[in-house]
């Protein structure tokens, strides 16, 4: 996808940091896997399960963790993580690739809303009334963007993304194609005759440098907004409820749900398809597991999982203990045999 | 979002009823959280948690409990549910912003469908031949209608909802963004050389006063329709399979599936993340806790939950004995030894 | 859906074998279920739990195994699998409707790509450049084609699909509203200072006879591509993340979520809302059921549930060893008083 620019490893490496062993010279055009790599693709290891692929692969130059640089004869770059390193390496080969600046000609665009010359804004685009664009932004065919909403400088949406009437997004954030902010909250109060619904008249407010997954929703608030905070990473199909504040720089895996005014801490990492029901207090730096079920405040730093979660070594003990109910079970019916025969006895 | 349109408390308290407690005449002129309301709010209790905040709001009335009436100085409206109480007064104050009638220039309508003169048809809409629009009908930027779709009158479609071919929706629909009502169910049968696909040709038939949240997917019968009866309330990213019917007024949180030809009750209630296996039937006036997996029909009103759920306080129960099993195998071991040592003293 | 045409029993049987009780000439309008049927229509029985609805059936003729012959005097096609025989009628009796061909004159396409002659590009269609069509290509109304995109012949796009830059169909592939195929993987590295995006490079490989279900994401590699082989099936609302390998034949049910670069067998099944964590190896015909969460490789053929997931028969052991643990406490119970009564009493 990317042309075939040129960077030396010595190029790389003043850019980067790390230390090179071998030629400094050796071009480097591209990054790959080392099963794929060819002569002027570099290829990193980070995982150890890919060792063998190192001793095979025919990359010309590699990424190295400082502890691993004996492993191969290759050109290499040293370094203390070699997948971060690996990371910008990539997106100097690979920077995003952005149409040109405009509107197109299909765009719909409502009254009391200024495009900026360095926007390009797609085939077939709805944009409404008093929509604040910031420079640069990118916003792909089919997207809908409903009133005064606000999208700030940088960010770009991919094709059919829909942003509900007021919802503020930051900096340079990336949407991907049928994410939905700013849709109704899901607030409904049991009255005789049925369900009657309750205006959700709060919006949405996401930061800087947030990205957000295919088909993932982010309602608006029932009064307040519901909050992103900068540098929060959502992958695809989630679910953010109603008033959830996700602090900044927390990153979510695919098919999770997170039900209304929970607040999630900042520095979370939260595994796919969790659940985590509403109105719960997630404190910073908290690991949860994929498929953890989280019915509880979580008050402190570590690391949860199962279902219901708890901590995830008390979770992984109990697991192992219900794998071993048999053998318990067996040891019990013994001592009952053992009892009963000296009971007789006596 | 709302005009500033001024209600005093006594105008609110001859629409739904209450006690006012306090100056009849206080002006309100939205509705707000205890938080972040000041002087021309009402706010509401309904949660204890919240207490502190009603000592603390700048609300200029608030709406209560009437056991709670002693709790504050402020105007009061007295009730018997606030929380219901406050989704009536917000619904007065937050009236449903529509665009004005007409159909934009850009959709595109085929022959054979009529469009009311009272309904708004957005930018980009596509709608297909012989489709049935009622009165007021709403039809956001961006959805794409089948052929012979049939929209109840007062219903509205967000921007980028998919209606499948001869689906129909009842009056008051509400349907987010991203919803596809009508997809191919699941249907295939094994044959030697892979999967061979079931045509799916049954419909989807949903009823009146029925909400569907963003990127909501419900199928399209094998044969027969897949049915979702009056008043039913969907979240958001719920999966809904083939020839499932959805009771009358039952409320089903995000993430939820639920599989092919499953009958669901009415008046359930159904937390986010839970997964119903097909082929089942569950009763009127079940609870279903979030992310429970239901593997069996459920024939009697309650509560339930768990993998696989079950009556929600075995669910329980059976959760701490897990977390207890280190004790129990200690009592197991000390019997042990102690029965061990009595055997060896004789 | 389908127009009245008539096929006799004996011109069925011509076509897909079995054999005829009763009369060969009755005329079949429709596939039918037992309960509706009426008397132009054939039903099938496949499931015992509606036998009793062969008893009542008005059907003109029904499809049974051939062990159930003696079930009903109706005209009959007895086969070895009913299920897949009445997918074979279905089929010829309901083939898939499709538009003329040609391009909607609200269609958007790029310079350098070419539409074939027997296409159908729907309203409002956005299509990128130097995109290969096959003969017969259908695009639903809505769809967004990025540069380079591939479809082959006689693939067929609902409305509403995106495709992102580079991903390749097969041939006969039939893809759902609201899909989105090849949005970037979710990988980024973690830095001093917040999160670091990695750039998705890979691409999407789709094989042929794939379904694609509605809401469905498939992310774009890392590096190498996403693949599906030929022959998968997916229901709506799944996850499948960047280098993810789906195996030939495989069948998905909806809400189920794969993580990066899990490797799936062929011909495996795998239930609804099932979690299968990153790195692992699925081999060849596993079945995987509703909501497991696969948290290691499964080196096996076999059946596979639970949370975490293990042999299916050792996690209903294990869930019933659970539900029986105060049971078990209770034996603990009576042993530890009997052995202190003894103890006492010497």
């Amino acid at each position: 996808m990317a042309k075939a620019k040129i960077f030396r490893l010595a190029q790389i490496v003043e850019r980067f940091g790390g230390e090179i062993i071998g030629n400094p010279q050796t071009p480097i055009s591209q990054v790959a896997t080392l099963e794929n790599a060819s002569s002027q693709h570099v290829g990193f290891l980070s995982n150890k399960k890919y060792r063998k692929q190192l001793a095979e692969t025919r990359a010309g130059a590699v990424i190295l963790h400082a502890a691993d640089g004996g492993l191969t004869r290759l050109p290499r770059i040293l370094c203390n993580d070699p997948y971060l390193y690996f990371a910008k390496v990539s997106a100097l080969f690979n920077p995003p690739i952005v149409g040109a600046a405009g509107v197109h000609k299909t765009a719909v665009i409502e009254r009391g809303t200024k495009v900026p010359a360095s926007a390009s804004i797609g085939a077939g685009v709805y944009i409404g009334r008093a929509v604040k664009l910031g420079k640069g932004v990118v916003i792909g065919a089919g997207c809908c963007l409903g009133d005064k909403v606000e999208i700030g400088a940088g960010s770009r949406l991919h094709a059919r993304v829909t942003v509900y009437p007021g919802c503020r997004l930051g900096q340079r954030t990336l949407v991907h194609s049928g994410a939905v902010i700013g849709a109704d909250g899901f607030g409904i109060a049991l009255d005789e005759d049925g369900w009657r619904k309750i205006p959700q008249t709060g919006g949405v407010l996401i930061g800087d440098d947030v990205e957000i997954g295919a088909n993932t929703c982010i309602d608006r608030g029932a009064l307040d907004d519901t909050v992103i905070e900068n540098g929060v990473k959502l992958d695809n199909l989630i679910q953010i409820g109603h008033n959830v504040r996700v602090g900044a720089h927390t990153a979510i895996a695919g098919c999770t749900g997170i039900a209304g005014s929970t607040r999630i801490g900042k520095h979370c990492m939260i595994g796919g398809a969790a659940n985590i029901v509403g109105h719960l207090d997630i404190a910073d730096r908290v690991i949860i597991h994929a498929a953890a079920v989280v019915t509880k405040s979580i008050r402190k730093a570590g690391s949860y999982g199962g279902h219901p979660a708890e901590d995830s070594r008390n979770w992984s003990r109990h697991v192992a203990s219900l794998r071993q109910l048999d053998l318990l079970r067996e040891r019990v019916r013994d001592l009952e045999q053992r009892l009963s025969a000296r009971e007789n006895k006596n």
